[in-house]
Order: structure tokens, then sequence, then C-alpha cells
């Protein structure tokens, strides 16, 4: 018998492998941050031993969700402008917002409280852009919880530098900070091609290649962009990108609502990882993505919230159920995007656009133990025929009892246990009341 | 000081009154099953006095949620068959069980865990269409909660009755048994057109007239449907409804996916009342509700969400943030649909087309104390700039802690008062075993 950290019982297991396998009265062995196996609770008691057992009574584990786009920061911003055309939500709302408050200490605190949010509902990864990588590197960090961050590049000026070298030198500086890090992967980000001239953008894809790291950028978000790059490169948005060489693997790109059949064949053609942000892009009234499609071709999309301040909310839950119900009814087809496939999306093909792949995504030996465990004795959950229905189409956040990152427990009985709730609750309502003095 | 029997306070009392006013630090007061006044906390507490003062941090209070189209009972066959053509889910795995299963004992089972999770969710009312309404019309009142029940009608033989005269007998029994009853409001539920025969509907229309009761009818839900009708009766369905005298403000019509802009006007004239299911009509790839058109028609749209055997839900807060969001894409405009016309969708408008509009949708004095505190404490709902957008965008089952219904404490802390949950749950879980191991 083998003493190991933790083993977690549960009535279903779902390591998401190949097979998709459930595997009824499972198992996970955790040692140190790491799966040491899963099995049958039979396989698995035969085998191990730990002073934590953490069996609960109705529940199913599975790998941690995946939020592949998001600026986490932005739930400072969640519902201050909603209704509002796009052009108006920005110029008048987001962005003097961003220029008043951005700094380190603003995001500090609102990724604490974004943290928070993403760990309770069971979201175990994310993908960042935004500013200020050190202190959100930290705040995340000292949640807990996994993170690739990119530190956001522009062609003009904002609060967080005031030229794109003073934006290139924030990002390597970032970058060689945060390099090798066990939780935090840095990522370069520049932000979309309405902003980012084609010199830029090649400078962006070389620093990914010097530090071999993921590529992080909004494309084709909506019609009006594409409109602009077709206009000002004569060729759409990413045929534009391809020709300068900038699609790989390493590249997530966030959005692709509108996309040709030539371009679907470009991403998958380039392995290109798509976030696929639909709450966000119902709201603003985006656009629908051709994620029906992009699946047939072999692009592998994923879920991302977006920011909290066009969502309002960092539930990939959420994203997937949406996501699932709504492309059966865009597609016609009452098949499309089934339930196994959505949580595929939503766990390890997330890890592996990120690039973390090897690392986490799935329940199996060697990879980090990040996972969840949700009870099933809810109303809403019962009776039960078909586990992965009930995750995609009925469960809630809510319903997420404890989340392991890395090995370590970071909720337990639905409870932050790395940080004070309300202490963040108390911050985030400190932060709104000076911005709200300030609007007024 | 008058002695009342609750006083409710809030840091948000929303009516839901015509001009949508935002009570800051407001008050309720319940005297019996009805509301006395609304106001703020020192003008209610100036005139009343009670022994229950209910008063929660940081919390708002607004009506309860209606629920205008479900089939309670089908909540024993969520998650049964997802992911399937319709005609496959229907004639393979939703009819077969229901031939083999439905009975008295089944719906009283069945819709008392539908009743717990509506319950749960802020949903006070909800409207019906199935079988053995008086089992259903009992469970619901057991709960403590209301509902208007309609006895579904079809030209075919079921478990439920073998003849259309047996069906109308099976209806007026149950009409004139709850006739007046507090909570259930017997309503007349010819299922739809592919269904019922034109004698059928004018019949149907007949007994809403002699007993002065709602109509629950299925409309337009699909394409093929409407292909069919026009096809037998060489008219669009709401034109072939209308020429048959059906139509007035009497009538719920649940989807109404695939609507010509003369039949939204119809709609419009008549007065008829409008479920929208964007849940189930997305999952079932039935299609995406004309909603922007209807309102600007003068419709009144509520909110459904079907059965939870195509949802797979009872999620009212769910289906106005999906259909929030969604409909601003489908249209274009991100200022469609905005935050404060969901929720009076949600609240006020149910009430109205449900024939409830004097008893309850609004806070207002008169009406029946039906109402839902929540918790603002929580990650996903900080900071606070806007309540609606709140409400709408980032709202969860998991945040109501109080829901009453007709002055009734039906949930506190997030817990049913008026039935025991695990009974509910056990119950729930051994007839799944039977329909289980029938399927195996």
């Amino acid at each position: 018998m083998q003493k190991v950290d933790y083993i977690i019982q549960a009535d279903y297991v779902l390591p998401m492998d190949d097979r998709l396998t459930v595997i009824h009265d499972g198992a996970v062995a955790v040692k140190g941050t790491n799966i040491l196996e899963v099995g049958t609770s039979k396989e698995i008691l035969n085998k191990y031993t730990s002073d934590s057992i953490l069996r609960r009574e109705e529940s199913v584990v599975f790998p941690g969700l995946m939020n592949t786009h998001t600026h986490a920061a932005m739930v400072y911003f969640r519902g201050m402008a909603d209704d509002l055309p796009l052009k108006e939500w920005l110029e008048n709302h987001i962005w003097p917002a961003e220029n008043k408050w951005l700094g380190p200490d603003f995001i500090s605190d609102s990724v604490g409280l974004a943290c928070l949010e993403m760990l309770k509902g069971g979201v175990t990864a994310y993908n960042d852009m935004y500013f200020y990588g050190d202190a959100a590197g930290k705040a995340t960090k000292r949640m807990g919880m996994r993170a690739v961050l990119g530190v956001g590049i522009l062609d003009f000026p904002s609060k967080s530098a005031g030229t794109i070298d003073e934006y290139f030198a924030n990002a390597e500086s970032f970058i060689k900070g945060w390099k090798g890090d066990s939780l935090i992967t840095p990522c370069i980000a520049p932000h979309a091609l309405y902003t980012c001239g084609p010199e830029t953008l090649k400078r962006a894809r070389h620093v990914a290649d010097t530090y071999d790291i993921p590529i992080h950028i909004h494309l084709s978000e909506t019609r009006w962009e594409v409109e602009e790059i077709t206009n000002k490169y004569h060729m759409t948005p990413v045929e534009y990108l391809d020709s300068l060489g900038f699609l790989d693997k390493k590249v997530l790109a966030a959005h692709c609502v509108w996309l040709t059949d030539h371009e679907i064949q470009i991403l998958a053609q380039r392995g290109v990882g798509v976030s696929h942000c639909i709450e966000s892009n119902l709201k603003l009234a985006s656009g629908i993505a051709p994620v029906v499609k992009m699946l047939n071709a072999g692009v592998k999309v994923t879920f991302g919230t977006d920011g909290a301040a066009s969502n309002n909310d960092l539930n990939i839950l959420s994203e997937m159920s949406t996501a699932a119900k709504l492309h059966k009814a865009v597609s016609g087809d009452p098949t499309a995007l089934n339930a196994q496939t959505a949580l595929l999306m939503a766990t390890r093909w997330g890890a592996e656009v990120l690039g973390l792949g090897e690392v986490t995504g799935s329940l199996e030996k060697g990879k980090a133990a990040d996972l969840i465990i949700v009870n099933l004795k809810k109303p809403h959950l019962t009776p039960i025929y078909n586990i992965y229905s009930h995750i995609v189409y009925s469960m809630r956040p809510s319903d997420i009892e404890m989340v392991m990152v890395d090995g370590k427990l970071v909720v337990n009985d639905g409870e932050l246990l790395t940080a004070d709730e309300s202490e963040i609750l108390s911050k985030a309502k400190n932060w709104s009341k000076k911005i709200l003095e300030d609007c007024g």
C-alpha cells in the first residue's frame, strides 16, 4: 500500500480521456501536485492509502474547467454599462474607467475577486489579456489558481505604456519574471488586428518564438473589424495573419465570429486554438461564431467568458450550456455539439489550446491534480440518466463542492480556502464606491 | 402602528410597477395573503409593526418569477434522451416512457420535484400542460406554489383518455373541481394544431368561455408544424386559429418560433400572450422566435422553461438571461431586450398572460405576497452598479434565499419549508431506477 496525499472518491469519475470513459464508483489518487492513478474505488483503495480520503455521496469528479479568454480584472466593471451599443459602451464607459482606475492595486484586488468567482465555479485555469501582469500573476498565485497571463500590446498609448517599445519592454520583463512558474504561464497578447499593425504583430510573434510561449489575440469579433481589415489589407483577417506567418498552434484566437470557410480551413491547417465567447458575443450583438463548422473542420474550439463587463459573469458551466444548445438551433441539427463534446471543449481541449495539454485538462497519471467534485444531490440534477447531460445542460456553479488545483484544495464545501472571501468582497465594494462617486 | 404578519426589508425593492421604480432601502408589509404596502423602510416601519421582520443585508426583493410554459412532471425524464433528432426523441423515448409510467402517483411525486426546483429558483407560479390534473393540483398546493394547470387534450388516445369525449370529460371535471381555488387555476389545454382538429379546438374554446378560464396551447414550435398546417388549411397557423375565432387574451401560446409579420400583427391585435421557451427551442433545434419583433408589435412575450426533458431544468433566471443576450445578437442591436424589459417579462407580464394580472406579478397593495429575497453578497454579483443588470445577466438560483407565495414563506435560507427535500429526491431516485430497469 502506497501512501498518497489524497484519495478522491465519487459515484462517477470522468477522466475526459480519448475514450470518454465513465468510471462508476471511481477514485483518483493524488500525491504532491500530481495525479498518481485514476480507476475504480476498488482498484485505487487496493493500492493506495491516505489520511485524506475525500468521499462524497452522489457526486461526480471531472477535470477543472478552462476559461480560455477573459479580462479578469474587469469584474470591477461588471454591470457598469449594459444594453448599450458597443462604441458607446467602450468609448464612454469602459475606456474612461480603465484610464482612470487601472494600476497594480486595482488589478491585484480585482483579479482576486475574479479568481474567487472562477474557482467557486469550477474553473481551475484561465487565459487572460490585460495590463499589469505582475500584479495579476501574484494575485492569481495567491488564490492558488492556474493561469496563462498576457500583457496586452497596442499601437497607441494607454495607462500602462506610452509607446510600442514600452509595451514590449513591459511584456518581456513580465515573461522573464514568470517563465517556469508552476501556476502562471506568461504569454504575449497583441490586442487585435485593428489595434496592432503588421510590424507589432510580427514583433509579438518573434517574442513568442524567442521565449517559446503562447500568443493570445482577439480575432474577427465584429463585422466592423472584418470590413476594416479587409479594406486595409485586401485580405480577410485570418488570411492576413497567415500572410504574416503569425498562425500556428501557439496561437489562441478569441471570438472568431465572422469567418469564411477558407479562413476556417486555415485555422484548422495551422492548428490555431479558438476561444468561443458566446455570451459576450450575444450580449454585445457581435454575432454567432460558426462553431459547428469549425469543429467539423477540425479546429479546437474552447470556451471563454470574455470580461465580466460584457457577459456579466465568469461562469464556464453557463457558456458551455448556452453554446451546446445554441449551436443545435443555429445548425438546425439537434445532434450537433453533444454533451460529451461540450465537456471535452471545456476541459482537455481548453488546456491543449493554452499549451497546457501535458500539464492539465484531463485526469491522467502524471498530470497535475486540477479537478472538481460536484454534488449531484440537487433537485435540478435529479434523477440521473446520463452524467454528461447533467453536467452540460443542468449543472450550476453552486453544485460544485470541492476544487483542487495542482494538488491543493482551494475550495471545500463550496468555501474558498486560500483567502478571505468577505475581505475580497469588501475591497470590491470600496473600489466601486470610488468609481461610482467619480461617475456622479 | 398597525400590526402585520411580515415586514420584508432589503437594500433594493423592485415593485415592477409601470415606472419600474427602484426603492433603495425598501420594505414590504404583508398581512394574511396580501401585500398591504410597499415603500421605503422608513415609511413602512413608521406605519407597521410585526413579529417577523425579515431583514437581509445586501439583498434585493422583487416579484416571484413566472414560468409560463412547462410540463412539470417531465422532470422525471430529465436527461433521459438528449442530443437526438426530435422525432427519435419523442417516438422512441418520451412517448413510450409516458405511456408506460404516467398515472396519478407518478404525477404527484414528479410534480413535487418540479415545484421544489422551481420554488428554490424563485418561481412562484407556473403554467402547465400535462395529464392527471388532480394529482398535479394537489402536489402543487401541498408545496405552497401557485399554478395554472391545463389537462392536455388530443385527438388520439393516450394513457389518460381513450376518446376526445373522455379528454373533455376529464378536463371539465378537473375545471369544476378546482375553479375558485386560491392557488390553482384550472385551464383548458388543447395540445397543438397538429394534434387537435378544428372541432376539438372550437370545443376547447367553448369550454374556456363557459368557465371563464385560460387556454394553453403549443403554437408554431417547429417548421414542420407550420408546413403541415399550412398545407392542410391553406392558412398559416395563427391565421387558421384566428379563422376559428380561437384567439383572444385568454390564450397563452407557447413557443411561437415560426411567425410571419402578419401573424405577429394578429397576436398583437387579439392580445394573445406568448411563452418564449428559448432554451428548449435551441436544444431541440426548433429555431429562434422573433421576440424583438413581437415586443415591438406590442405582443406580451413571457418566459417558459418547457419540460425538463428538453431543457434540462426549470430555471427562469437562466431563460431570461439567455433570451436577453441572444435577441441582441439575433436582432443585431445590443440595446434590444434590455434588463428592465426582461425582468418585466419574467414577472408582471407573466402573471398577466396567465390571467393572474390582478392577483400577482408585481409588488402592489392588494396583490398576493408572491415575492423573493435574493442575497447580493456573492462574488458574481459584486460590485453593484445596476440592480436590474445583475438580476438578468448574473443572478443564479442559488442566490435566492427566501421565497414567499400567497403570504406564506415556502423557502427560507435557501431551504424548502413545505416538504422534506430529501424525501422528494429519494422518490425521484426510486422512480428513475424502475424506469432505467425497464429501458435495460
